[in-house]
């Protein structure tokens, strides 16, 4: 019989980060669950570039969440009354979901428990990142001692361990190392206001900082713009 | 012009702790906005005893979220396989939600940031409570650590306290706090599978400490059993 493999968690938006995460993760030995959500976020195509990437990465299990959070407001990504920004500026920007990570990580974490999982990877990025506050090492620190202390496991003494093999990539990096493991980046989608075909608007942050990865890595990207 | 009130969320489950922590923060001075969570639990009556104490203390909005936490499965609470005990045991109980209080958190969180709170109340506590890592005060202590690094308000040094008013009572004196602010707890449900009408069964843990801490406070308690 075969030695079982510890099991992960992956955190799967459908975009260049969460893509290379799943490789990672992969490429680790894990038997992998695919965790992804629909928050009212504006771009749709997103989930299917996530479903894409779940299934050619066979994993065990890609469940879609559905968040009431959107409903709660307060962010560009879910609120139709906010604009998308064009252009970068300082501070976090209104593209911003509150406490999004916090909810995603809380969620993953509920079914780590459930299948018995030894990691939860999450593609967070402090690096080439939004700006945003949830994506800093000292943040995944603080949540990694959460997660210690609210589960069964961690009583139990088996820690549930936080994966974030990105946080200190650059976005050029990520896409080299997705590359070599052979992520198709062509199923990946960034835009925050992406076509349903998951084209893409070439202005918005997330557009820009995809753009300039793939310019440093010199490596060509395959995003269709509007 | 009245001085503008300072904001808190309080997650209100219908329970006694939760009714009890509601009038704390309304005591304390706070305009609530109530939380409450759908999330498959077997007890529905405990949505609606949530409702009425969220109209009977006047909270500025009321929402419950429809989570798909139960969806996970591994609780008796949500999963019917899983049979709910009715003797009391060691050890964490099958009764046990995955990170359910660090999902609710997050989502007070999100509220909190998208209202300017400056106030989280949750009713957890620690003494007469079900063995649940997640009520514990070195559990609400990191939390509160990801609730300073997570947000926009964290980053501008703005602090969402958590605030965990029972933290440190046992059963009987939540009542007779709850009591001397004048919560009506024929208003709440405790029983893990209350029928819709609110009558429990008597026989489930919560419904044990329910029973020993109206006795051990001397206070008459109006459930009605099936």
């Amino acid at each position: 019989m075969m030695p079982k493999k510890n099991i992960a968690i992956v955190l799967l938006s459908g975009g260049v980060d969460s893509a290379t995460c799943l490789a990672i993760a992969k490429s680790d030995g894990l038997d992998c669950f695919a965790l992804s959500f629909d928050y009212g976020q504006r771009s749709r195509s997103e989930l299917n570039a996530a479903k894409k990437l779940a299934e050619s990465y066979e994993v065990l299990e890609h469940k879609i969440i559905h968040l009431d959070i959107g409903q709660l407001g307060g962010s560009a990504l879910t609120d139709l009354s906010i604009e998308i920004p064009k252009e970068e500026a300082a501070g976090i920007p209104p593209t911003y979901v509150p406490a999004r990570n916090t909810v995603f990580i809380s969620y993953a974490l509920a079914w780590a428990e459930v299948k018995k999982a030894s990691a939860i990877y999450i593609g967070v990025n402090a690096v080439d990142y939004s700006g945003y506050p949830d994506c800093r090492p000292e943040y995944i620190k603080a949540v990694q001692d959460v997660v210690n202390l609210a589960t069964k496991a961690g009583v139990e003494g088996k820690q549930i361990k936080l994966e974030t093999p990105l946080i200190n990539y650059t976005k050029a990096q990520i896409i080299e190392k997705g590359t070599q493991l052979g992520v198709n980046f062509a199923d990946t989608v960034s835009c925050y206001q992406a076509d349903f075909d998951g084209s893409a608007c070439g202005k918005c942050d997330s557009c820009r900082l995809r753009r300039n990865g793939f310019l440093d890595a010199s490596l060509e990207d395959m995003t269709t713009y509007k």
